[in-house]
């Protein structure tokens, strides 16, 4: 099987390492990249915005051509900025093209914590019910049937596969849930503001929207969703002087009751995640760290219980199982392809 | 004034910065440079071991000398290694020196959790009780008497700070204190082992020791004593990829009966640490980070109230205020100087 | 076609960095792993040395068990200190192994430098004449049917592709040629040495080797067999506070009589590589930089022409075109596969 | 004695340093701080902008005013960007202050030269002749007596000092000296600019400016001057990724004639900078690191007799001896202070 694909935004991080990706994937054909269409910056050859990709891929990046989409692309992933793919949903769709979108725009059931927290009015809510959370762990089935895909955020593909097992179960208080997580700098896109300079990132570490990021409403949907009950997370990001990687230290209490012991959870953990080909349970005692996942599509996982208290540890790369592979790894389930192709 | 002192440990982090710190102090005249006297390693200028400070200051750092130390010193830093320091304290004192000893030994009034955490016997019981912890802004009046200075561990330092007014005003349930740290490599000292490779830290971020670092038992102790209840935190420290650096996002829970606001919250520590040269209270919303107080001997704090949460974020350099520019801050409490001479 | 690999050395840099380029492979099986069966560890599941390969290639790493390797390898990598893969080639290669060796023994047909700079006898000087130097743009056809592959140094990789179209048309002065090379750290290998920590690393940078490397007398072996003249760089190497990336910057006097203009230059480059897979000549005024080589075995080339003087700079990825990447790329020559399989 | 100082352009990268620094000083006052009136920035309390000055330096930062420095202010430093000091320095030499400008607007002799490299007509062309070029090490004398001082820039600082023997003495080719040097971030200022995002800069290297860089005439002017011949450098800088610290590597050949042995070389550099506080010259065969300069003064050099040719590796802080330290070391020397007050 070969799928024509095509890719909107071509030119941000998440693009960047959507192509170089794709073009070791067995199954794929690279056909067209375009730009958001938004900005006055003409057609660019992708390989002069990204020297890397010279004598790899050399195609035109330019503005969406509906006639070329309509013709040439099975599939199509939108790479763009939150708020931006909702203008090109609906189009593909009636054109019948599959749709990846790894933007925020498809994520919420409830149209009013996007609005809230993009704060942005939704222009798209015909399509929200029908698109499909794209976690694949846990929401398998409804991905291979799925037209329009949302692709999960970066903090809560790594928290909600943190946490999921015990939630799952109802093992801990939902109301009592801290996530202290720690990203890269990637995940902030290719901002050109002074809080990412070079002069500002290196040797520097800070929290920031601490307890407001917009990540957290998409935890606490899944988690209430998986729980059956109200999960409300305490959430602090921080911005890790590196390029990539996300980690996240979850605090949780033991849900009144509920007798368990180190080895059952982990044990748990390794049940929960059985058949799983990228989620990796770490051994009693040892706990992930980031270059484990750098650069692939694993998240590990170390967990220890404390008495009353639960500590989870999970990583994975932001730009990789938080956004462009795990995109990947859903294409290859919707088109019935090994999960792991081209992520090997 | 001029104060003549020794370093007995001076080859290692915390004794180059001393060094540099006391080459500029007004006050201090650096009259000899020690080793542990433990290794084989003979005399050498200090300059050959830290280029740095040639033409600055090249002196020979050698074994330790009764006869000098008797003769010349006021005053001696110690800049050992846990477990090494108490096998030089009781002569010193004996001689009438003072002592800074900026290793853990004399840090614990019970005995028998020193000896837990630092898995050896101590053998100097005796001086413990008349050992002072030197932590400024929360000990002052007993450390201007002080002769035997227990300078305080680097997280430590940066938590206790950080969560000391909730502690003393009773205002946080002190069962439910979670501290989520991240250190600079510094913090553990010049070990030449395999983790502390650039290529492992580089690109890098892990736990490690989670829930089970010898600091948390020196929080607990210090803030058990100013709550008059018994504090049990759990701590989780995690090593950042730079150099210098602590900093310490807290979670705690109101105590039941408190009523607090967010701004009573940053009023209440402004109050608190309202003369203190080197605490500084963030505004309404805003969170340190680590560049603002890189060598400096500055503890940055900001904090958040959230319903039934406070979010409390900390920050010093752990070499400095974490170290060897608090033991310079002791010092000056010690000989009546100005708390800030040679700080600034 | 599926080549049966075994790798001898592969808890080292270079031996990870293969692995994970061979996993991808679509015409290799990785069929065993070794240590150089000197140091008294035991065997190591590959995976429990590097977790990232947890779930993806669980092998053990054993002393060498030449039952196994004359069953079932083709193909054994050396990825060995230098002086160590000579004690394995004579008997691999009377087994009718292939042999691709990452180390320097066999690089040097004048036995005397290669005493000289390594400082040691060399023990199997019958097999060094046979051996192929694996830069594969400049030396395809021995390649093709080489028994014992000498994969090229790091750095003379770099230096040798960047030169050679100048040296092979005899356009610059043979004896005043300036090559200031910087290379990341990886390039020392796994050395676990204080200067390698990362509080050394980080922040600073610093020439060593001072015209005294061992790449030196590598380069000058080729490009004086490449000129028909007598070659001697002035060879001066700095480490980067990176991990992966050299790039040199050459300084060329051109000869006598030559006469060239810029734009000449940039087209004698493109034509004299132009039909060579993995490198890229950038345009007139362009420079390359690490990061559009790293992770890839290109190599980038740009060149100015100031009058009397040449500056030509050139980028690889030490540990890919520079040593591993390399090893594959003289593979798939030698099994007249594609020569970019497994490298896209 | 206590010198009232002002600073116009303390927002920028030197003007940040050069508070850090003046705050030590025994014999300095800042009263004044001052953007460069261009921009619609307002007035900004500093320590808002650098939140680290919180509670040491509280001073306002505003639009210069004039009836202030005419009444407050002994001398005024300029940290401004090149082409907007010019503008500012007939007035204050006009009011009887003493100018330090750590631009490139006083600094050549030939206008035409700065025309060419700064591509702006030069607007006060009559100070020209009065500014001092403030290299103490080599025109102590001059800077006496200066009254508007125009600080070296960095990459001349660290290239000329590592130089000036050799070209003093003529003892090598005028006409053929390579300078291969390389940069810390922070030589660029404080541009907000896509090279300079943490993305770009972390685990990059790359050459710019090849062979055109503004400091380039700027060597060539003082060495000129220096050795009585034409000195025409060969200059290519290139970007570190790391935020302060420049390296030279100086590749020279001896003068016909010349005879010089490895050890005259040394003594040669030792005796003539014998009695110069804030140069190093290293032992036979050891190179210095940016490590032993950086958040100093000094500029360390090492040197090596290679038959025809020379190597020299020289380095500084580029914030520091190359920007800011330099121009409090002139202040001293303009002041008759002891030329390291407030440098230790």
């Amino acid at each position: 099987m070969l799928i024509s694909v095509g890719i909107i935004g071509a030119t941000g991080h998440t693009g960047e390492v959507l192509i170089e990706l794709l073009l070791r994937h067995p199954n794929v054909k690279i056909s067209h990249l375009y730009n958001s269409g938004k900005s006055s910056i003409g057609p660019q050859v992708i390989s002069d915005v990204f020297p890397k990709f010279k004598n790899r891929l050399d195609l035109v990046c330019k503005k969406p051509d509906w006639v070329e989409i309509k013709k040439d692309c099975d599939l199509i992933f939108l790479a763009l900025p939150h708020t931006v793919s909702m203008q090109f949903v609906p189009r593909l769709l009636s054109l019948g093209k599959k749709v990846i979108d790894l933007s925020a725009d498809y994520r919420f059931s409830n149209v009013s914590v996007y609005e809230k927290f993009y704060k942005i009015a939704h222009e798209d809510k015909g399509n929200l019910k029908g698109a499909v959370y794209g976690l694949p762990e846990l929401n398998r089935a409804k991905i291979k049937t799925a037209s329009l895909l949302a692709n999960p955020g970066c903090y809560a593909t790594c928290a909600i596969l943190s946490l999921a097992p015990l939630l799952a179960l109802n093992l801990v208080d939902p109301d009592d849930i801290i996530i202290d997580a720690k990203s890269g700098v990637s995940g902030a896109g290719k901002k050109l503001e002074n809080e990412y300079l070079f002069s500002e990132i290196q040797g520097d570490f800070r929290a920031y929207k601490v307890n407001a990021h917009q990540h957290a409403p998409e935890i606490n949907q899944f988690l209430s969703g998986l729980s059956g009950k109200k999960v409300q997370v305490t959430f602090v990001p921080h911005l890790l002087p590196i390029e990539r990687g996300i980690l996240v230290t979850a605090y949780l209490k033991k849900a009144s009751g509920a007798s368990l012991k180190a080895k059952n959870l982990m044990e748990l953990y390794k049940k929960f995640y059985k058949t799983e080909p990228f989620i990796r349970i770490k051994p009693e005692g040892v706990f992930p760290r980031i270059k484990d996942v750098a650069k692939t599509n694993f998240c590990d996982i170390g967990i220890k219980d404390f008495g009353r208290k639960i500590i989870v540890i999970g990583v994975i790369d932001n730009l990789l199982k938080g956004a462009s592979s795990q995109a990947i790894q859903n294409m290859n389930i919707m088109y019935k392809l090994p999960e792991n192709s081209g992520l090997i």
